[in-house]
């Protein structure tokens, strides 16, 4: 049994919300495969939240949701434009390049995002057969640094996307996070900016499993029942994924635990800045805060709350927010810290 | 909402006990990705089980189980040796070959098992550069027709692929309907025939989602986690995959209603032989019942319960037993099947 | 040095015409990647006998044709109709299925050739996603067995292909054998007949390597020059495959050397008939006779003349002529055999 | 028919002495797919130069080269770490992250080495399963900017692989061009260093096509044979691959031609010198020359020698020496750069 703390959204539970709407999914038989009416209903409440042209496809996981919406765009001489930093890049042992059989061209960048000066450093050799070619940009939002692309931000790159023949993919495990971010409808950062596919997760945010793959560009799901099946993403218990994303997106209630994470990292950023020995390192635009701590503190802290470093050489740590985060959690965290640096007498 | 019938273990929900295990398992923080307590003690479960050797990785579902298990055996220019039934061969829209590289190479059956002879015609050309060469077979227990191998059959196949340098998978979907029906632990008709990796699933017996690679042979699984998350399978929040297993294998809960579900498709057996009308193809060995019906009935019997035709070109029907079937199940549906025939005056 | 035998018209080596016309392409600089004037020119020689839709790529060698056009075909969610004794099933090391991600469905055959009543048992299950979905069906010609297909089963073929939605592919490792045989013109009995596209080789008929692959349905080829490089089949100095090609096919060059082939064959049948302890066991309609030898000269006349057994069970033997086999080695060849018959005193 | 340029070693023909190889191999028939005199005797060859270890295989081409020496050297969790510039991340259309399924990892440079130190950045996150596990090093010799690697920089790369659990691979498709550089032996650069496995090309010195894959390391090439064969890279008429190896590692020859480009590329270097205009941009190592021209004269230069632009942002260019420059057309290509600087008016 764990102490809460701030190493990952991952490592909280599921919300009772959640869980009553898996129990209230398990009565009766059910057609496996989704064929069954919470995936239909589960289709329907994405199209009122992403526009009545988002078609729909579950799959088990964010890897998962990135990979086949990627794959879905693309074919194997493609590219596939991303941050340094982007999860598809860093985290996920090669998924991307090994299912999609496409090359990762990477753009550098300091807060996360990627701007259209990176991105157009990787157009050439269009035509060029020695070249693999871009097909589509994949950016992530709120992005792994935390921060938040604006509505003009995500205009801009899918416009530059669309003059170039490309896609945009927007990885939004947390995207949540960033509707609550921008205090915007889902639709209006996504489908109104051109962004042409979504990975849209709630795992991060409260949910036990499952994470959906929207397509806003009617071209791109032909075959994509095919494609998830291969990939090995076809769940036979459907509805107990649809059942979650339908309590989820009900009544915004997917917003309203996002806002509370972004609400107590921003709090965690208020109590941190009166420490003058850590210096926050990124803007705090979701449940994230990134922080140079002092390498005095660092092992003692490890131990009384394990999270990450980000950055092994600087101690840059990076902090999640959690759903079930509270007000005191924070409080006696930034207390524990205090006293290490005190005790540590700088 | 869907009548409960026959036509897949899928379909059914999950049994309480499981649910109860997920709501338990529900409390505190727990580190993602399987660094887990609750995790930890499911491996300890399986050891118990399959034999201290026993190496346990969680994926999503069956189609990765098996699917994983097979690369973990093989490299890309082996082949696998299986039934023309298998459900590798079949139901999973060509994701072995795709995942693994392999080429399947298929034995034909008439129960569903395959036999020594069978996959003998297939080892030629060993070291032979054109050909594909076979390294693993792969036998489900029980097969999709439902017959169960017995302790000798697995043996004998398990000791032919080892002469021959080969390996040995068992596809074990419903591995808990065959300890039911061979009365044997788990490890007496597995590690102790020199099985050497199997898919472990228990979704179409009571579970919600979840499946296990087990490998009894240890030199297979050293780059196992890798191939995992590459295969988009590690689940985040692996607590509540393993919880569900904890109470599966508590008590042997999931041979009580393995047997259950067997002792259902008895029943439905003895009542369907009542009927001169219909016959039954395959012998009764685990939870599936396959029959010849009236062609006259098909569409009706269809429209009150949704069923799959095995074989469409002689109306052989495949009908399945679950959990939560009861004896009035079965009643009202032979009743009513007799009823149709009936109207339809043979 | 081997003495010139009958195990595969891949032991033959260069024709001297073929070796003139490398020569000649060895003067100045070309650009590489085939860019060059050679490979422009050899272009529109295929677009002379294969008609003006005629797109060719060239590969180096008969694998990367066949894999490369099935890959052009398919997505990898497809399946591949093919022949029991298709090269793409037997003799590739699952070459096919690595690189286009598809299952191959196989038809059983007696002569070869495969029939719509065979391939039309691997469409069921269209848009079910659990199944490989059948996109094109693969034809050798000659086949394997050394059997032509005529016009009018090509026709067929092709006719009920496009009908359900599915493409057609030939084999044409020796078309110009076929074209002997049938006494066409290569666009008689592929584009008239509706191929879509087809791998058309030259090796095994005097050519030192290079393959071409033809695409006659202009949908197929879009991406090719990228998914030829990432194959690995981007030959740098590829003038030197193109020149090969224009004097393969200047004059019926090719048509002359593959009747010769056949002809060769036809005397080895006619002689072999004379013996009565020699069963010839497919029709000669190309450049291969098939034939059950005694048991007992196997070894011996193996000795004297390396060649394959077709069959290993039943001493099947394939013999393949050359396009500079001549009677002399056919006379030396069944004299052999006769004088080892006798000795072994039938 | 092209003017002799400096775009390409590619564009280069075929050296007479290896189409006189040619010609001597293709007396008799000889077995097919390598089981021939003539790749027994290239294979003892090649023990010679690189001593008794070296496993050889022949493949088409030097991407495939590459691919599969870097295929056999991992498993589809790892990743490669090689030079930005390095062939097989630029050139290759993704052909090594599809067939290897490999992450790779870049690393910065200017003169086309890489360091230790960049290498090391990339060695975090071992036994992190959310890594692609790095697992080789991939270095150009002459690398892709035409520098060589001394004998101390390989041993020190060598020796850093192999202290960290990386083997070394080492793209020589040049490699005649950087012994001749170095004026030694093949193998005092490569066996004598550590390298694991190497590519070994011919074409951009005279040959006019094939590749040798040469294992050093013998833990890696126990299943080639089939890779190369699934990877559509086994020649049938592989004596004509042989036979051109044998010819250019006899006598040195070359070396010999390699030395040629060699010394045409210094005296390039030389004469470009006198132009105050034009600024060499890295050491001339071996056959290439870059450098800054005046954006100028590009296009008027371009029609007369096509080359191509390394860089086009500020028009440095890469001019190639092949074994058939001569000092004629190196004075005739520098006069007329002359001529049309004066002609602008500088």
């Amino acid at each position: 049994m764990n102490k809460k703390g701030f190493a990952s959204d991952n490592n909280s539970g599921v919300h009772p919300y959640i869980l009553a709407a898996i129990e209230d999914a398990n009565k009766y038989h059910a057609i496996a495969y989704g064929d069954d009416d919470f995936t239909k209903k589960a289709k329907q409440k994405f199209k009122q939240h992403f526009g009545t042209s988002a078609e729909v496809f579950f799959v088990f996981n964010g890897t998962a949701a990135n990979v086949l919406s990627l794959k879905a765009a693309t074919r194997q001489h493609n590219a596939i434009i991303c941050s340094e930093f982007a999860h598809i890049n860093v985290d996920e042992c090669g998924a991307p390049e090994r299912f999609t059989g496409c090359k990762l061209l990477i753009c550098p960048t300091k807060n996360g995002k990627i701007t259209v000066d990176e991105i157009e450093k990787h157009l050439h050799g269009t035509g060029f057969q020695h070249h693999a070619q871009p097909k589509i940009i994949s950016v992530s939002q709120p992005n792994e640094l935390g921060t938040v692309y604006s509505v003009n931000e995500i205009k801009t790159v899918a416009q530059f996307a669309h003059a170039n023949n490309l896609l945009l993919h927007v990885d939004g495990a947390r995207l949540a996070n960033a509707a609550a971010s921008l205090n915007l409808e889902f639709k209006e950062f996504t489908a109104d900016c051109g962004v042409d596919v979504l990975s849209f997760g709630g795992t991060k945010n409260g949910m036990m499993f499952g994470e959906a793959v929207i397509f806003l560009n009617p071209e791109l799901y032909e075959n994509f029942m095919y494609t998830r099946k291969q990939a090995m993403q076809l769940a036979s218990k459907m509805r107990f994924i649809a059942a979650q994303f339908i309590a989820y997106l009900n009544n915004n209630k997917c917003i309203e635990t996002a806002r509370h994470s972004n609400e107590m990292a921003k709090l965690l950023e208020t109590k941190i800045k009166e420490i003058p020995q850590i210096k926050i390192t990124q803007k705090v635009e979701s449940n994230a805060v990134f922080a140079l701590i002092p390498p005095e503190i660092y092992e003692d802290l490890q131990k009384e709350y394990f999270f990450y470093l980000w950055n092994e050489k600087n101690y840059e740590a990076r902090w999640m927010c959690s759903f079930d985060t509270t007000e005191d959690d924070i409080n006696k965290f930034v207390e524990l810290i205090k006293k290490m640096i005190q005790t540590k007498k700088y």
